[in-house]
């Protein structure tokens, strides 16, 4: 069981998403920077395509500012400008800094990301089902998700 | 229940599919033209990868070559050709040719397709569960398969 | 310089397109197969959009179907399909097939193409300017055409 | 005659470039604006292919960091950290801030550009000879550029 989602403010939603209240939906985290530019071209379309293709289902994408190099150019009010510009709507979190000096963000270093971008996904027992580094091909993420979907709808 | 498969001759495999004989698996069946701009530059890429990625699932992918149009210029000698210098290695069924002059051939026909490219997805009962007409996004056609997929291992 | 080009039909024209005839202009002559995946995905697309992109300009697009393998599915009645399906606009000549039984076409063999797609232009005066075999990159294609083009206006 | 670049400072080059210095080479500038979408996905690449591609030609490209909008999430610090990770080598130019609490910086009000991306090319004498808004095609700005060359060369 991983830790927890450590997040300083969350944008584009009024509620503070948690594996924990997520319990019961499969959960997709997006970590990226902004000016990441895999992220940019590849990850982050993927996870706004992947946010409106799972309405109503039992499913809940998140994307995870995990923070971890230009830290100055890439804070809370470059985020919102970027969130704005990429016409992004899916709830992103901004991963707590890291602690006494750590250049890596607190979630980041408690679920051993590798870099950006990063895909995890849990399903609806909060397990960690896949957790990839890197892009992801598109047909082969929805048959992963599709199979944990069927899974949950059939139980 | 749709009516079953009618190949005059299969390519890229020894045996001779049948929605009956494949019961208990999924199958996708892609319908194409070797001479439609859509199935070249979108659909078939796209069931070349899904065949590689659905190695080990209780799923098969097909081809099937529904020539409705410039007859002379799609027969089994020009298909040949187009397999092989397109790397098609799933298997490829040519649909029986249009009784009494219907330039429409006798799957096409049976099943409705109205045109290329069609993907059309059986569940393990033989049931028809999808299918679509035009370009269908990769994203979308992982979900839908991984759900079908899903709901098949967990009963 | 280069022999002429020895075409047994021309399509897309009610011309006949010669090097010799066309001297005073820039000629871009890109040989291709109908069933070679680059021309189908790069080169034809490219060619189709520099015929659009020159007009008006001393300069002249020529198709050249310069077949060497898979003949029987690569014949007139195809190429007439395949130019309809994938609405092909530019001038298109059929490369005289080859003597005594050589399956390379005679512009083929006397230009010494490698393969397809290959792309040739040729200057004002015939001169053989450029020879790629392969994806050429639209920027560069630009550069050089446009060179040849400012070359020519300024003289 | 267009205004001459109002710049506060260069990165990627020691020099300090200006259409007065660089008369007698054509002058690409490419405006943008670092948290454009169409400037990331197609802008900038394209310029980078072009500033190789020209090396050897009597031709400069300049980027020119024209921030109107978000000023707080595009100044310098996270301009270099872009740069950095985007891979850019060729000189960009921060435009200068508007007067009098303008928010378009100086040399986009004077040259009158309507957004990011614009293009803006001028030739060996400094007149401007092509202003685009958007995204330009790569065959045209290669036709374009190489026509441009071409008159220089042969004059």
């Amino acid at each position: 069981m991983k830790t927890d989602l450590q997040v300083s403010r969350w944008l584009n939603t009024e509620t503070s998403p948690s594996l924990a209240a997520l319990r019961g939906q499969l959960v997709v985290v997006h970590a990226f920077q902004m000016l990441c530019p895999a992220c940019v071209s590849h990850g982050l379309p993927q996870t706004q395509r992947l946010h409106q293709q799972l309405q109503g289902q039992a499913a809940q994408v998140l994307g995870l500012h995990t923070v971890f190099e230009h830290h100055e150019a890439m804070g809370e009010v470059a985020l919102r400008a970027f969130i704005h510009e990429y016409r992004l709507t899916f709830p992103i979190g901004i991963d707590r800094p890291g602690l006494e000096g750590d250049p890596i963000p607190q979630t980041m270093r408690a679920w051993g990301l590798r870099g950006t971008p990063s895909l995890l996904i849990f399903d609806a027992q909060g397990r960690l089902r896949a957790h990839e580094f890197g892009a992801v091909d598109d047909l082969a993420l929805g048959l992963l998700l599709g199979q944990l979907l069927g899974e949950m709808s059939s139980t």
